[in-house]
């Protein structure tokens, strides 16, 4: 595996070797073998701290590496750092805290017929987890970020796959975790990084791994997902794959803000050059003079967006074509044209188009479908029907948003009401007035949403993604003597729990 | 599809016909189309609440249905019924209490790099859910069962895929369930009952069904999984397939109470006529005087076992073969010969086998595959080591259970920790000291666990059941006048949450 700048697409420097199977098998074997000394919640707050305490120790080097693999640039990748760390330990605090083993007692009851048994449970880590690196957060989603911390909160070794565009920060960021597994008296085998395209299904593959998380694309996320689900004893496979992200700027917001809704659209779509998986990729804007305004706001700020350098090669040569592409639509008008820029950049642009010619299934479909980089698509709708209808052909995503007038936020004519529940089923994350690029860390985020957005209900990022890689078990009529810690009835370690239906703590 | 009656295979009446894909997709679009209506919380509890008296007015008639087609009997299926409504009714507690609903606010801080914005989250219904009816119970498992009153809990209209051994169950309970949505002004359409293989098919590939639950036998739970997961939209399928329920009987417990556990044994196995999902289907008992007693009381036991008559005349077929087949591999003895009994019935019985036999690959792998019926297999053990060997070759449980001495009850030398701990892998539900057949409707109960005994890591019995037919949506920065009520700041509907991390209500 080779360390490629994609500045200029020279290989830097040999950083390893794929793996072949048996590499792979050895991993997983030595990721399984850590699972008891993981079963020690003390152990695991201590892993996480020392985890964001030992990648901020190797800040500056990881940040440099970071940047030279992906060219995302110092001040983001500093912020990204800051993100994966506060991330491990907001995950020890959710360990420490206990409420994600959703601890459920429900005492003997003689007197019902049939007389009810004593029935405690809670959750349990499901075993090895698969992880495979995001190409375009190299640490928040990669080898030291969200399906790792998670996966490690629960008690889940985690054999990650690299992404083939970063592999010195995988090795580096894998180190950091290895140290400090090492530093709390656990084996480093408790994350083990493996590298190459063939290792990667070797892994969703192997007997031992319990279950997988992915950020990516739909293809190769649909092909793990299919891999996951046909193997002799399936397991679940959390993937982010895809997600259009769609916007609603209604007429009246249109009217009363559209500078700053076109420059902050603007912003959030060449955000990272465009590579985040919640760009805003359709965007819903009125005809008529407050959606012209909002467009030429939009079209000036796209306009002095500097030129980006993509992620790789591959990427950018799919993003110049998804966006001469859908340039070449009949009725699709390119205000600002993405495009190649100089240096291996590219330059940001969008597209327009009437709502009309989305209404139903045609050529202006490919309108439809993630273009991964600088480019949105604005659709023009003349009145809320076209919306409607517009919406109704989406697939799912992680995020929808919505632009609304003072009157409209304040609930006045029930509009704005409307629309929310209009744009709840189509997304996991709804948002008004904002932008949904950047995804904060919290115990509410849910990141996530219908497929291709995720392949599950769950989240991939914020505290609840622990419940990713955990199944429950109940243990009937067993002696106190015998049960773990957690399900005693004078709760030794504090935990909030349900007991006979109340809840405590 | 013909009602036909097990305890002498004729066919009594024609109850309907199956159902084409018309049909079919008129039944979910129809189901469907009922979504909004049922959104509503408050008439959800009173569906359910309806529902249950609903079965309950036309209980007679329903339980005469089911035992002309099931062979059950009155006492057990008065039994079954009972459960049935007191699922319904749990259900409803568990919708007016709200906490299933997982609410998580997060308030905005500014004060934060980046800011946090403001996050609100709760679970929302995914859809149409297709509800696939177990044979062997017509009730609690089939159209009126966990799986059809926890979609409905969770505002999922429901689909029922009728069991073909239970047509005339299968309407008659249906109706009941669509009298009780229109007694509370609901469409009827909130549940609908479709027959027939083929419509089984369609229904999983319905564009507009969002999840399945599924309780049957590995081959047809496995291919219908596999239709979920190959769609071009997958969606969850929560089956229960297949269960052997090890017990462990130590040789402490085996020379305090063998008889005891002889007799337990043969009621937990014969019970229903074998023909439970958690019947206990491979028992260890050490080798020696103690687990002689055992076997010689579970002999007397079984063989005084009155003969009963299975579900249908494949089941009978496949159990009278697959006992025979068992009975067959060298070096297995058969105490009490399962077999043939008089007027279409089958004998109960047990086979026996040294553990030597189950520690490595062979022919012998048979004993560790389900056979559904009154047939379980006693493994004759030397040592620990023999129990870890025969326990390591096991697939994923419903169930594992114990059976211990006082002392080791008490915890003292740590054999009774050991040994709950290694069962605990196993399956969802570990026992000590009792039998695995009957599964408590309450908060703490899960019915699920590793491959094949589920294709998920939820559970289809209990009031967490719920939490398979939802998916969190999270709303940021979304004005209060547009939010739902369940999300609102001052919490109207008195609903337990998480706000800024601390638990409330």
């Amino acid at each position: 595996m080779w360390s490629v700048d994609p500045r200029d697409g020279e290989r830097r420097e040999q950083v390893t070797v794929e793996a072949t199977a048996a590499d792979v098998d050895a991993a997983v074997r030595a990721a399984h073998a850590t699972r008891q000394a993981l079963a020690d919640r003390g152990t695991r707050v201590a892993l996480l701290r020392a985890a964001a305490d030992a990648l901020e120790a190797d800040g500056e080097r990881i940040i440099a590496t970071a940047d030279a693999e992906t060219a995302l640039g110092v001040p983001r990748l500093t912020g990204e750092l800051a993100r994966t760390t506060g991330q491990l330990r907001a995950f020890a605090d959710e360990v420490a805290d206990g409420g994600y083993l959703d601890v459920i007692i429900d005492h003997a009851d003689t007197s019902l017929a049939p007389p009810r048994p004593d029935l405690r449970r809670y959750k349990i880590p499901l075993g090895v987890a698969a992880v495979y690196g995001a190409s375009n957060f190299p640490l928040a989603f990669s080898t030291p970020g969200g399906d790792t911390a998670s996966a490690l909160a629960a008690g889940c070794p985690v054999v990650v796959k690299a992404h083939p565009d970063h592999p010195a920060t995988s090795e580096l960021t894998g180190a950091a975790l290895r140290r400090a597994a090492a530093s709390v008296g656990l084996a480093e085998d408790v994350v083990a990084v493996v590298h190459g395209f063939e290792a990667g299904i070797e892994l969703i593959r192997h007997p031992l791994v319990a279950a997988a998380g992915f950020t990516g694309s739909i293809r190769g996320g649909r092909a793990l997902f299919d891999a996951a689900a046909s193997r002799p004893t399936p397991i679940p496979f959390y993937g982010e794959l895809g997600s259009l992200n769609p916007v609603v700027v209604t007429e009246a917001a249109a009217r009363e803000r559209a500078a700053e809704i076109g420059g902050g659209l603007a912003g959030s779509m060449t955000l990272g050059a465009g590579q985040f998986c919640t760009k805003p990729g359709l965007v819903l804007v009125p005809a008529g003079d407050g959606g012209d305004t909002l467009v030429d706001a939009l079209a000036k700020k796209v306009g002095e967006a500097a030129p980006g350098v993509l992620l790789d090669s591959r990427m950018r040569e799919a993003f110049l074509a998804g966006a001469r592409a859908r340039a070449e639509l009949p009725g699709v008008e390119t205000p600002v044209t993405a495009g190649e820029g100089e240096a291996n950049t590219v330059a940001a642009g969008f597209l327009t188009v009437a709502a009309e010619q989305l209404a139903a299934e045609g050529v202006h479909d490919l309108l439809l479908e993630e273009c991964f980089g600088p480019v949105t698509v604005v659709v023009r709708y003349a009145d809320t029907e076209q919306v409607t209808a517009v919406l109704s052909r989406l697939p799912g995503n992680l995020t929808a948003t919505l632009h609304l007038s003072q009157e409209e936020g304040d609930g006045d004519g029930g509009q704005g009401a409307r629309l929310v529940a209009a744009l709840t089923p189509l997304a996991g994350r709804v948002l008004v007035n904002g932008w949904p690029t950047g995804v904060a860390v919290t115990h509410a985020q849910h990141h996530g949403g219908p497929y291709p957005a995720t392949t599950s209900t769950s989240t991939s990022v914020g505290t609840t993604a622990i419940e990713r890689w955990l199944r429950p078990v109940v243990y009937q009529d067993t002696p106190n003597a015998l049960l773990p810690e957690e399900l005693r009835d004078d709760n030794p370690l504090g935990l909030p729990r349900r007991v006979d239906g109340r809840r405590e703590g």
